[in-house]
């Protein structure tokens, strides 16, 4: 293990000191204490209390002037009145971290907010990092480290870094349940201080640490491009795995409350995460099966999926839950149906999934033999399922003359799973409690699971996996992006960017070529236009107030010549003042005619974690309807572009379908970079987005922009 | 209880026979004795085995014909070679119901279901109903009568009807870890005689069963009418919870495997449970914990949600799964934050969710006072969240001061409950353990649940329930439906249904209009259509095999009268003739300009379960490729319209929004009955849909129709 990484001190200290201990064993002040002398800790341990004396045969200091002067990791119980005060004294004695148990900072609002940066500026300068406030400490089973209030804990090697204690708390009562443990946590509550993506860092190359998995309510401003290169590169090595608290408009604000986070909206998050390689579940109750199944399974190399287990019910509900994960389930070959039907009686189905029925309790090795027979026979399986009343089915009892029991044909499924290395997900309903088998399985390797919506949310996250370690390195994750100098922008443009003239401007310069709307006066000077612009036109009545233009006549499409230009002029210039009378018309506007066509929106936009992103989604009539959009990260690549695409509920309408093709993923990409370089030439911007943009054959046309600024302070 | 309901001797039998009883106790045949025994049953029991003798106590008869005259059950436990023998005797005897735990039948296909439609019929004949074959068993734990393998079940108010075994041990298992328990139990497995709406409209009038949960893979063919009827009586007396089994196209084919369910579609299900009142859960997990909520919570009355407990994570990840699951969590006046300020330390957040922090360690009963708080002051929310490490925390301790501890502050919860009449759920990572908290929170009415995902489904629920008794009694629900005898059509229509001509034709006989497209072979003729249709009017050039007229210029519209129809056939004539030559023009095609509207699919076609149902969904050109169609029940409503508008993707796209008004569900229901009039008037069709249909104001505009005709056999 790297020690000179930046927080190996935090992680391994040698030397701990409490600050704020008590002879009370009902108080904090010394359940803390407990904790850390109950966990083994082989380190000094130093004492900060308000009555000098001992405690446990440790001398308790009254001042932290008298600390010693190479503590490694300060833990701080006291109230929020005190701790900046000792904290700065602490610091002052070359401590090099103080993990801040103490709530009452930036969670409470502006004064709470400046406390804590005052505290963590303090600090700094002495040379201490702050982990929190408001967080629930830190343990490191390995060394014997329990900087938490609950213990015993589960030993493992599931590592947690949680902006929240009770998620932890959670998931270390349900690991006891399931033959897992931690090895690291640390709650980072409001991430005053350390960054959440320099603990993943740190992880990334902790030994002990089989898959990391996060809770996450917001990264500090600013911070996502840290976050997505380190998790770019972590997750190269071992699987991440994140809930993001806050995914809707009141979560956001619970998450305010909770640990002060302003958080991006759920699109970022979910663009950052796949990006990056992380893992994203979408319930709590996931968290922990899910890694379960990272760490011990093989990624999935494709899509297909076969279920073998012994129940009806169970078989339908496993087979829809793998689907609704966006598997599939395909049918078996119909010679495979007959190989399994010389093991199997007349009455299991055989299809995919195959219910063995009753069978396996003569021989529980039946869920590993058929299993293999499957994934051996069709190479195009890339994951099974195992499903049934294992273990406990008739109090764990087989047929007598049966060579396997359950626990010893468990490990027969880890071997297959080896062999073959793709995934093999066990659910049985019992697995909530420990046995025997179930831990013999996952000895094996094998994850088994107590939830048929874990076993879908498993593969999901199995099948991302794969996916990410198949793409090619992402060299933009590796180069640190610089922030280009703004491009000066013409002296008081920004006050036109409100306008189509200036908006258009300001992307012309940029390389975006919105199709020129031009307003002619008459029939002669629309032809005029019209040649300039190429033909066919589209000729619509400027109708100041008017909000369907073509209710009233007023809408020419397709004018394929001058004659045509003449004649709509003619025919809008009649059908108006019959409509609206003789001085409705205020102009006639000319644009080229693009026909009718796939309609994109594509934008950027300044944001509070990422510096910038974009934007891609539905355009056209339903677009405010639906609200369907997702985010590609900056700068964007063809890559980067289609699997925003991927996200969107639409995404059947961007993809090849039914003879039309895939929407070109490398032009939408370019035209994303020159919002971008619009975007960043001036800081008043704050985003610029076009909608509608038509896609023609392999070209994206922005028909029109809106500029917004940033609100004025 | 009505003791004369046709099902009253299944579940209440005086005298139950077992068919195929054996000496072995490891054997099935002697298990289900075993389980019957050990239950307590106090009626009369017969047995028939192979070898004559006694087993406990009781007589083995070797021939059916040897068993008494008055069996109300026999349980038949014989291999599908000798059952349909032995049950024609014992139907012959007089007995009331068989239920036929054998496997072997039309789960194996078209041979195993000859067989099996042969059984039924003998045994119907001989006044002899049956249950299954290939089915679980029954139970009515308070009759003490268990004809399961399963023994001891957790006996309490949940009736199940269930398709599956194993689904039931699954939920039998999960029940005893949450106080609650089961009044009867059916597995109808292929359902072969009795249709799964006779069980639930048996276990409406039982009084010991408070809530009815369904595990169904199919409906019988043709039995979607009862089935609505009979579930949208039973769900105003109590709540009927559903998982629909084979949801994805591979779960269909694993149900038909498992049970020979021929199953409809998810969206026809979808429909279905929603107009019956039947609640729809999507994850098995949810099963049980949602049956727990309606079971034990008055409904939710509207969308808005207080959350109320302590640990900042646990809020947020309950934030978010209440509002993902379509409620709403708003702040908290500002009146009301600072009074709950005064009982709350300053760093706690109030703004809904609350988080009381520690505070409830020192006093449990803060939970019930908070929410008491909150729900008093503001009449506007319907429901509340409590959450918490609640009951296990640090041992279960509370401070030695308070006033209460864990389980005497568990049933102030439930009293608010009953006072507010408004549902409280309680979350708490421990509630999958028993713990008298618990056990007592329930008591006094409040589920308790280990999952923050369940909280969401049982709110869900808890709100659809709400909804549905708020709705008027569905006229259509108890008024059974008379097929109208088919009009007749004319001679020889069938064949012409797939030309536009002979669709439009049969849909104008029954008052659906779909405006005329006329084709004119000159500018004069388009003016006198165009004169005909009335403006403004479309010109098209008729062009076989081009796909995009517009990029030939050779579509005109927003054609206000006879002078711009007459430039508009000139301009698109020369523009053809230079893009394609001369002689490609084929025609010009005249129809109204509807403008550009929002576009729906409008359909009926007819179903396995359902004799014919309607479809509406998202038209246009993104159509196909976003697949967004609901079912709607026929005959339409305006309420059943809008509440399959409701349950589409796009469902914003039709409801008022921004200005536009919503889509006239009047409209589309009085469309929808057209639609079936033109179904039913000839039996060879199989569907009539109308895409696009224009919306226009409060009219509905279908601009194309067509016809499917049943496959040839």
């Amino acid at each position: 293990m790297a020690s000179n990484h930046p927080l190996h001190r935090l992680f391994e200290p040698r030397h701990v000191a409490l600050l704020g201990v008590s002879r009370d064993t009902s108080k904090a002040g010394y359940k803390f204490l407990r904790s850390l002398l109950d966990a083994g800790y082989q380190g000094k341990i130093s004492l900060l209390g308000r009555q000098a004396g001992e405690l446990e045969g440790l001398q308790i200091h009254t001042s932290p002037d008298a600390l010693p002067g190479d503590i490694d990791v300060a833990f701080n119980l006291l109230g929020p009145a005190q701790t900046p005060e000792v904290l700065k004294a602490v610091a002052a004695r070359g401590t090099a971290f103080s993990v801040v148990f103490t709530s009452g900072f930036a969670e409470m609002g502006a004064a709470g907010a400046a406390l804590q940066d005052d505290m963590v500026r303090t600090c700094n300068a002495s040379g201490m990092r702050i982990v929190g406030p408001n967080c629930m400490g830190l343990f490191n089973l390995h060394l014997g480290l329990n900087l938490t209030e609950i213990s015993p804990l589960p030993a493992g090697t599931i590592a947690m870094v949680s902006q929240s204690g009770n998620v932890g708390v959670t998931l270390w009562d349900q690991a006891r349940k399931h033959d897992v443990g931690f090895s690291c946590f640390v709650g980072f509550g409001n991430q005053a201080d350390i960054p959440i993506h320099e603990y993943i860092d740190y992880l990334g190359q902790h030994e002990a640490t089989k898959v990391i998995v996060v809770y996450l309510e917001g990264l500090r401003p600013g911070a996502g491009d840290a976050f997505f290169r380190t998790c770019s590169r972590v997750s190269r090595l071992k699987p991440i795995v994140a809930l993001k608290g806050g995914r809707t408009d009141a979560g956001r604000r619970a998450a305010e409350s909770h640990t002060a986070s302003l958080s991006s909206s759920e699109r970022v998050y979910a663009a950052l995460f796949e990006e990056a390689g992380v893992i994203e579940v979408s319930q709590m109750e996931h968290m922990l099966p899910v890694a379960e199944a990272l760490m011990r399974c093989p990624p999935m190399r494709g899509e297909d999926v076969a279920i073998v287990g012994s129940g009806g019910g169970h078989s339908t509900v496993c087979t829809d839950e793998v689907e609704s994960a966006g598997l599939r389930v395909p049918a078996f070959s119909e010679d495979l149906q007959q190989e399994l039907g010389r093991r199997l009686p007349a009455w299991a189905p055989k299809r995919n999934p195959v219910d063995m029925t009753g069978a396996y309790t003569s021989d529980p090795s039946l869920f590993a033999s058929l299993t293999g027979l499957v994934m051996q026979h069709d190479a195009g399986f890339s994951a099974a399922v195992n499903y049934g009343l294992y273990g406990l089915w008739k109090d764990g009892k087989v047929a007598e003359d049966s060579e396997y029991d359950y626990e010893t044909a468990a490990p027969l499924i880890g071997q297959l799973q080896a062999r073959l290395d793709k995934p093999i997900v066990f659910y049985t309903p019992y697995a909530d409690r420990p046995h025997p088998s179930f831990t013999a399985m996952r000895e094996a390797g094998v994850p088994c699971l107590d939830s048929v919506a874990a076993v879908g949310a498993a593969l999901a996250a199995l099948r991302k996996r794969g996916r990410y370690l198949a793409r090619d390195v992402d060299t933009h994750a590796e180069a640190a992006r610089t922030d280009e100098p703004a491009a000066r922008p013409p002296a008081g443009a920004s006050q036109d960017y409100a306008t189509e003239v200036g908006a258009y401007a300001l992307l012309a310069r940029h390389g975006v070529k919105v199709p020129e709307v031009l307003t002619a006066s008459d029939a002669d000077q629309a032809v005029a236009m019209a040649e300039r612009l190429g033909y066919p036109v589209v000729l619509k009545a400027v109708l100041p107030g008017v909000a369907h233009k073509s209710d009233v006549g007023g809408v020419r499409t397709g004018l394929g010549d001058a004659t045509a230009v003449r004649r709509a002029a003619d025919d809008i210039s009649r059908n108006v003042a019959q409509a609206l009378g003789s001085r409705a018309l205020a102009g006639l506007m000319v644009a080229s005619d693009l026909g009718r066509r796939r309609e994109l929106i594509v934008g950027v936009r300044r944001d509070v974690s990422l510096r910038t992103l974009g934007l891609v989604g539905l355009g056209g009539v339903l677009a405010e309807a639906l609200n369907d959009v997702a985010v590609c990260l900056l700068p964007a690549t063809p890559q980067r572009v289609e699997r925003a695409l991927a996200r969107l509920k639409s995404a059947r309408a961007w993809a090849a379908f039914r003879g039309e093709p895939a929407v070109p993923a490398d032009a939408i990409a370019a035209l994303l970079n020159q919002l971008q370089a619009a975007l960043l030439s001036d800081p008043a911007i704050a985003s610029v987005e076009c909608n509608p943009v038509m896609v023609i054959g392999d070209r994206v046309v922005p028909v029109d922009a809106a500029i917004a600024m940033h609100d004025k302070e």
